[in-house]
């Protein structure tokens, strides 16, 4: 599916259990819908209540799945008893974010031992119609020996 | 407070105006607390359900208050009848998001009147404590004669 | 060769010109490679005057090469009688330029009347092999009725 | 002057020696005008051989010496038998870079025992006239136990 050979065979379990704690993945309605190694997909349902001024998606919550969608597709090729955060992330709004659903892909350029680079794209999906709304870049670094959720 | 002359004598109330109409912005929990020329506040209280999978505000969702911030900082020095939208916008995260609440922060850099750059930031605050934890840049452009609301 | 359909038939010729008029292009010894409908492409020897502490070629470099051919990619499908300016771009460094000489490529990811948005890329070439050393994108201005040449 | 404790009592002179080898440096005209804890620039003054097709600085160039200027800011403040290399950076181009000098101004926001994020910015100077034509930001990575110099 991808080209990378995951460092953790046990990738999309972590993967999966990580998502499952961002709390605001569940608020916004997101799920983990592709988990591939050095590839992860989100999609979030149209909701009214997450859109900006002129009806659309805001580029924030666009930009904040495009960021976890990054985020584990990077996590996904780090070694077992690592964490991930992201350094920056940048998006380039292309189109109105309108649709009945968004697709946020991200995908690993550059897997490092401590930096790992991604693209970042969301989709706008209206029937048959793929729109690409927003592309972006991601760098992400990988915490050694750091737990994967809170530390209390 | 500004070194801006706004063109529109009636900027705060068209800044408000459109910020009551990003749905996003309250299902956020996120209040307009300043609005001067090329300078808006946004703060968000913090909440669990907006957090990643280590307790902290999710960058994605800083990146939402801080993009609406510099959005509206430079709509603050739009003409009357004008709409803006993003072109894109990136944001370093610089610590983790972890406060009782967050203060995003956009100051235009530079007006014009197609394209407008401005600096964001977010500031987590902690009682006493103030760590700016996002630094970021943003490009906006003006649409003049267009609606800032649905077409519908 | 590429989806985008010229708005200027005289496309090749208008790039070539302009190009030539880049003189920081000859000084650096670079050379226009490919012209295709939002697709161009720069080479540039490598030369030790132009590197980094570490001996290999500044980023820098690598980011003007990759910038100027993102904007001919741009300026390849905007009308006659129009000029192109970057608002911005941004460089990810993935690996140290290391090679012979170095391939920068910019497409166009999405054409607009004023605004244009490329993916750009510098491969490192020494002998058979090629290494992806920068990725970036890159946001440009078509500015109409305006001349792609000195004012005086 | 700037805020920052270096951790290498000798960071000037290491600053000024690793600048001295990068000979791209040499080669565009540009040299040293300030070394302080966390703050660098470097001023060019103005070439018609580094010019873009409408006879100002290319944007690339400008970004060349602000990338320079803000990686020796954050090898300022790394400690003794490290090294420092660009992970990306970003630059916005806010006026034609039109003057008799350049002086491009690195500066740190955040350093760290990893990565150092900076704010960068390039002025052109006409005169008495001080135009802020490049800002910016970029992320560094702290190379422990590795030299600055050719590994030859």
């Amino acid at each position: 599916m991808t080209d990378f050979e995951p460092r953790d065979p046990d990738f999309e379990r972590k993967v999966r259990d990580s998502f499952a704690r961002q709390r605001v993945m569940s608020t916004l309605g997101a799920t983990l819908t592709r988990v591939a190694p050095g590839l992860v997909e989100i999609t979030l349902p149209h909701r009214v209540d997450l859109t900006q001024q002129h009806g659309y998606l805001h580029a924030g919550i666009a930009g904040t799945i495009a960021d976890s969608a990054g985020g584990y597709a990077g996590f996904s090729l780090m070694p077992p008893g690592s964490t991930v955060l992201s350094v920056e992330y940048r998006v380039h709004l292309l189109a109105p974010a309108r649709g009945e659903r968004f697709v946020a892909r991200g995908r690993v350029v550059k897997p490092g031992r401590t930096l790992t680079v991604c693209e970042l794209e969301v989709e706008a999906i209206e029937g048959e119609r793929r729109t690409r709304c927003v592309i972006g870049t991601q760098t992400l670094i990988c915490l050694p020996e750091a737990a994967d959720r809170p530390a209390g």
